[in-house]
C-alpha cells in the first residue's frame, strides 16, 4: 500500500483548487500593536498587522501582560493535570467566577478553547436533552457544526438570521418537542449581527433553548463588554452565552456561562471537558484581567469603533470595495480565489501589510474576500496607507474599484 | 418543557452512583514542588501534591518559567488569531521543528491540547485513507476513541496489548485494505507499556500505517526524553507519534510528528486545526525550554524512576496493595467508588495529601483506584508520610492490606 499517496494527492488536489495554504511566520512585538516581524524566507522583515483576531489589542495590555508574568512566576507555566485530577486551580476558579459575573450568569465553565467549547459544550447539551431537535442558522462556525453533529441530535438549518424561517420551523417541530436554537451574535466572516431580541421573543413563543455564541463579540459590544447580547438588553434571555477568551481578551481558551445545572451537567458528561488539561495558571490570570479591565474601561471599545468607521470611509473613498457590515469587521471583496491570494501577497511582499486572504471553505466560493480588522491602535497614517496600498495592488490585478463591484450573495 | 429537569436528573444520576466529582483548587507554588494550597471550604490549607501529571516538575523549572516570562514581555500573551489568520507566530514555528527534531521526524504540527490532536488528527487521517481500517487497542484513551468515531472509518478493537489478537484481525482484514493501527505507549492508569517492537513487525508484515500515542511518555522515557518508542529504537518505524506539552513538558498543547506529507494533509484538512486560535507564543516558547532541557538532562528522569521505585517498595513494606507497573505509575487498588471517594477524602483533610480517586469511567467498575504520580522531588520523607497515611487510611475503611486484596482483571 502506498500510504504516502494518499496524503499526496489531497495536498494536491487543494494545490489545483488553489486553495493551498501558506502560514505567514510572524512576530509580534509587546507595545508597539499592530506592528510586528515577518519571518519571511529572505528574511526578517517589520510588517503592519491588519487581520488579527486581538482585537484591542489586549493581549500587549501592560496589565494583562503583568498578571501572566507574576502567575508564571509564583505558580509556574502549567496546570499540570485535568480538572478532576490535579488540575483544577484557583486561577482558574476565579475566572469562572468573572465570566459568570460577566455574562449575568450562575456559572461558567472553562475550555481549552473556542472551539473547543463549542464541539464539546453542544454535543454534550444536545445528548442530555432526550430527543432534542437542534435548530442551527446557515452561517454558524465549523466548531457548532461538529458539535451539532457530534450530539447525534436531528438537526434543522434555518436560513442565515431569517427568524421568519426560524419560527417556520419552530412550528413545524410541535411544542412537546425540546429544542435548541443555536446562532452566533456576530458573523465574523461578513460582519453582521443576529436579530437576538426576535430569536428570544420566538424561543420563549415556542419554548426552545437558546444558545449563543459571542467569540466576536465579547470586549467589544455591550457597556461591559459582555458583547452584542448585553448591548441587546437579551443577555438575561439567552439561555447558554459560549465565547473566547482568544481574541478581544488577548488570550486562550472558550467557556460556556448559564445556570448551574446547566453548567454542572456538561462538566460531568463533557468528554472534551474531562479527559483534557486544564488551562494553565497565567493564561487564566491573564485573562482575568483583560475581562475586569474591559468591564469598566470603555475607552477601547470607542476608539475600535472610530477606527473601524474611519478605515471604512477612507477606503469606501479610494473606490475599495468595502462589503457593507454594522460591525468592526471590514471586508473586501476580491472574489476571486487566486487574485485574493495574490492580492495578499502583494500587499505583504510590497507594502509591508499583512493581510491573510479568506477563501474556500472559510467562505463560500466566489466570496473570496480580504477581511479587515482594525484596532484602537491604527493610527490615520496606517489607515491612510493601508488605502493607498490597496488601490496599487487593484490596478495591478485589474480588480474592479467601486461599490458595484461586489457580488450578491 | 423543564429543560432544567434534564439537567438536574443527569446530575441526579452521577449521585446515585457515587461518581459525581468535586474539583479540588488548588494553588501551586512555583519552587517548591510538589508542595501547594489547597483552597478548602473552611480556608486555605497546605497540601503535597501525589497525583500531578506534571510529572517531571518542569511546569515550575526555571528555564520554562524563565521562557514563558521573556516571551510574554517581549511578544505578549496570545497568539491572536488562527494558524492560517495572523496566529502563526516565531515561537510556534521554532516548537514545531523542536518536536520533530525530538522524534526524528520531517514535521510536526501542534494543536491545542493532547486531546484535540488525537481527536482531530485522527479523525482526519482516518477521512483521508480511503476505505481505511482502524485497529485500536482496547485501552485507548477517549479522545483516540472520539477520533475513530469521528473518522467514519470501520473500527475493530484488539485486546488491550495483545498483539495476537491483532494479528488475527490484520489477517482478517486481508492485504488490499488500507489499515491503521492506533495504540498508547503507555498506558497511564494501570502503568503498562505496549510491545512497540512486535506492534511494529506486524505492522510491516501487514502493510498498515502506525499511531502512537506517547502522552504519558515524552520527557520520561528514551535518552532525549522522546517516549518508550526511542527507549526501545523503533521510533523510526512509527508512522505517527502523538504526544503532549501539559504532562511532562509542564504547559499545553499536543502534536503529532510524521512524514512532511502526512502533516501538510493534516494541517490542511483538520477542522479542530483550521479553525482554532493558536497556542500563545509563551506557552510555545516555554515548552521549546522544556524539551530542549529534557534532551540533554538526565537527571530528571533518573531520579523519577529512582523515587517510583522507592513508593513502591514502601507502600509494599506497608502492605498498601500497589498494583504492579514497570513505570512511574503507582496505582493503589480499592476497588470500590465510595471508598476511594472516601479514602481521598480522608487524605486530604487528615494528613494533607492530595491524591484524586480513580473512579468509572476513567477505569472499569470493580477496579477503582489511588494513581500515585511520584515526582523528582518527592524525597524520602514525604515518601514515608504517604505510606503512614495510607495505612492509617485503609484501617479507617476497614480495607484489606497486601497484594492479594488486588482483584484481577
Amino acid at each position: 500500500m502506498q500510504y504516502n499517496k494518499f496524503f499526496e494527492d489531497a495536498v494536491a488536489r487543494l494545490h489545483d483548487e488553489r486553495r493551498y495554504r501558506v502560514f505567514a511566520d510572524l512576530e509580534r512585538i509587546a507595545g508597539r500593536f499592530p506592528y510586528a516581524v515577518w519571518h519571511s524566507q529572505t528574511g526578517p522583515r517589520d510588517v503592519v498587522i491588519w487581520c488579527s483576531n486581538d482585537y484591542l489589542g489586549m493581549g500587549q495590555h501592560p496589565k494583562v501582560v503583568g498578571a501572566m508574568v507574576e502567575t508564571t512566576t509564583r505558580i509556574g507555566t502549567g496546570a499540570g493535570g485535568t480538572r478532576n485530577i490535579a488540575g483544577t486551580h484557583h486561577p482558574l476558579v476565579q475566572l469562572e467566577a468573572e465570566i459568570a459575573d460577566l455574562h449575568g450568569k450562575e456559572a461558567a465553565l472553562l475550555f481549552t478553547s473556542g472551539y473547543v467549547s463549542n464541539q464539546t459544550g453542544l454535543s454534550t447539551l444536545g445528548k442530555l436533552i432526550p430527543n432534542c431537535l437542534i435548530l442551527s442558522d446557515a452561517l454558524n462556525h465549523n466548531s457548532m457544526i461538529e458539535g451539532i453533529r457530534q450530539s447525534g441530535c436531528e438537526r434543522v438549518v434555518w436560513r442565515h438570521n431569517d427568524t421568519a424561517h426560524l419560527e417556520e420551523l419552530l412550528i413545524a417541530a410541535g411544542p412537546d418537542r425540546p429544542k435548541l436554537i443555536a446562532f452566533e451574535s456576530l458573523y465574523s466572516m461578513d460582519g453582521d449581527i443576529a436579530p437576538l431580541s426576535k430569536i428570544c421573543d420566538l424561543a420563549e413563543k415556542y419554548n426552545a433553548m437558546t444558545y449563543c455564541d459571542e467569540v466576536h463579540a465579547v470586549g467589544m459590544y455591550g457597556p461591559r463588554g459582555a458583547g452584542v447580547a448585553e448591548r441587546d438588553g437579551v443577555m438575561h434571555r439567552i439561555d447558554i452565552m459560549e465565547a473566547t477568551l482568544a481574541k478581544a481578551f488577548g488570550c486562550l481558551g472558550g467557556y460556556i456561562a448559564g445556570k448551574a445545572e446547566v453548567i454542572d451537567a456538561v462538566r460531568s458528561y463533557a468528554p472534551g471537558f474531562i479527559f483534557t488539561t486544564a488551562l494553565p495558571p497565567p493564561i487564566c490570570a491573564a485573562a482575568t484581567a483583560a475581562i475586569k479591565h474591559l468591564k469598566s474601561s470603555s475607552w477601547e471599545r470607542e476608539r475600535h469603533q472610530d477606527r473601524a468607521a474611519r478605515v471604512k470611509a477612507v477606503l469606501n473613498n479610494a473606490g475599495i470595495p468595502v462589503m457593507p457590515t454594522d460591525t468592526h469587521i471590514v471586508p473586501v471583496f476580491v472574489g476571486d480565489a487566486e487574485k485574493c491570494k495574490k492580492a495578499s501577497d502583494l500587499l505583504l511582499e510590497q507594502h509591508g501589510i499583512y493581510i491573510q486572504p479568506i477563501n474556500y471553505p472559510t467562505v463560500a466560493r466566489g466570496l473570496e474576500r480580504l477581511r479587515i480588522t482594525p484596532s484602537p491602535y491604527h493610527d490615520d497614517k496606517l489607515i491612510d496607507a493601508l488605502a493607498e496600498a490597496l488601490v496599487q495592488v487593484w490596478g495591478q490585478l485589474g480588480l474592479p474599484l467601486g461599490a458595484k463591484a461586489i457580488a450578491a450573495e
